[in-house]
């Protein structure tokens, strides 16, 4: 069970699936680890679980020639935290079940965990677990694990109603102008005034606790901008059977997206409503906008205009990202 | 947002990710799914969350030639369900991050999400959420998710003692003997009397709840025979420190094995000993075996022979399965 590795960049082939193993659990420590299952206690006695996963497949959802691993793995986090955040909840935990090609180097795995485990750090939660398997792509399926406390429902779908306004935390498009600029340019070739974009595509950027924070004040219907901002907001319109009307003037990109949008020759409009992948919140609320959020829209009864409209028209852009 | 689709057999590509997630959700499903993240109640105030995610990776850990998708999909739920119930808890849910080529056919998706449906059923589990993504290859990563009630300790691999019995349920090296039945004739050309060894290693035989009821019979580790039973068994003795003796008259192979065995020209013992993937549960506890469960063997303080023996002697098979 011993193999002599005389590499000095050795890959998950040369040191085998144990020593794979080990350098994710030095990178992102638990306790919880290295059983057949992870135990997880319960804060509250009346607490519920939340539990979601997503995957970043190489070559779709990141390119290593853009991305430090240690970026791929906070963005592994923070997609899927903000899912259990989006139900209002805190995340305590995440697993990584990681499959990939035995000429990856095992840096990069390595890597992968640290920026793994500073972004579970952040959010005080841990990878308490996982898999390694061989794969002819990397593909990286992380599971968020939550905690939901207290007596107050989960921020559903479809709990958006007439009279509420819209709410938004954090830069809406950014991650899209930083992919538009990483096609156009590398990603050395991007100037460096752009940074805040390409960090929002390359590894996330996200406030942990803002959907913690929206449930307690009064939020009632939430979702993260994961698949393009219309698109999302279809699905929330839908499942509350309302229409949601976006507000052009808190949506105005600001100078720095119109920049980007210049450079590459696109509409900022394009990235702010079909671009997705901020992860940032949207929310429905009766109350004022909580901490950290802005309002963007209001919520109206279902109209012939559709289910979403930008200042009651039908948006230039309502396409969303889909696999296939 | 609509596709016209006049294929009578359509691909992932074909239908579009939309379309896949309502194959899955029509064949499994959960009134849990549908927003950003899945909520679970509590059965119990003290209740724990148990969580683990395996992987099966097409060419890998399954051919499309040698398994139908519905048992693909069962295998998938029995071995995280097995991880679960290997702590002494109950599974209550699962997820899918799917990944595959978009030339897969709708119809393995909706078989694969058939075979799930009717394992977490056996259950009492459901399939609460997950992801569908473009990949090269069939990626079937599961995320399995339990309760464990009480105030019982979970059974975790460093609570074996010397004085203890070792037990175990079900059929090792049935799954060992399919896959090398498998590899010698192929699905059709395997004798119909070595059935239960196909579906061994196609579909994965557990009896649901032996986790549970070891627990409350007293067993105190528990683990599940994945990778090879030495190999598990050294993990088990390594964290409890302690010798782990197997008593060769209790694991005899019966007479399907020594035919299967003979058969493909093997070793029936390696098969028992290495060959893993059966999930069957092994554990150790000072009192009778509990009800599924037969000794076969005992826990002795750490000795001079290793970590783990045959009849106090070295096995003559002690490798076990590792990616890479």
């Amino acid at each position: 069970m011993t193999r002599i590795v005389k590499n000095p960049n050795p890959t998950l082939a040369d040191v085998g699936e144990q020593a794979v193993i080990t350098a994710i659990v030095a990178h992102a420590p638990s306790t919880r680890n290295g059983d057949d299952a992870a135990v997880l206690d319960h804060a509250a006695p009346n607490s519920r679980t939340v539990i979601t996963t997503d995957t970043l497949v190489e070559g779709r959802h990141f390119r290593r020639d853009w991305s430090h691993p240690a970026e791929i793995g906070r963005k592994a986090i923070t997609q899927n935290f903000a899912d259990v955040e989006a139900m209002g909840a805190r995340p305590i935990a995440a697993l990584l079940a990681l499959s990939a090609p035995g000429d990856t180097p095992l840096e990069f795995v390595a890597d992968l965990a640290r920026g793994i485990n500073e972004r579970v750090t952040d959010y005080d939660a841990e990878l308490v677990g996982g898999d390694v398997t061989d794969n002819d792509r990397i593909t990286i399926a992380v599971t968020g694990i939550g905690q939901l406390g207290g007596s107050l429902p989960p921020l559903r779908l479809d709990q958006a109603r007439p009279g509420q306004i819209l709410v938004a935390s954090g830069h809406i498009g950014y991650s899209a102008a930083g992919y538009a600029l990483l096609k156009e340019f590398g990603r050395a070739g991007v100037p460096a005034e752009f940074d805040p974009m390409l960090r929002a595509h390359c590894s996330t950027i996200l406030t942990p606790g803002r959907g913690f924070v929206a449930r307690s004040a009064g939020v009632t219907a939430m979702t993260d901008n994961s698949d393009g901002l219309v698109h999302d907001l279809y699905v929330m319109a839908k499942k509350s059977a309302v229409t949601i009307n976006l507000d052009s003037a808190a949506l105005q990109p600001d100078d720095l997206l119109v920049r980007a949008a210049e450079l590459v020759g696109a509409d900022p409009w394009e990235f702010i409503l079909s671009g997705g992948e901020d992860h940032t919140f949207i929310g429905t609320t009766f109350g004022p906008p909580p901490t950290g959020f802005v309002e963007i829209g209001t919520v109206v009864r279902h109209n012939s205009m559709g289910a979403v409209t930008l200042d009651r028209a039908a948006p230039p852009y309502t396409y969303g990202w889909e696999s296939y």
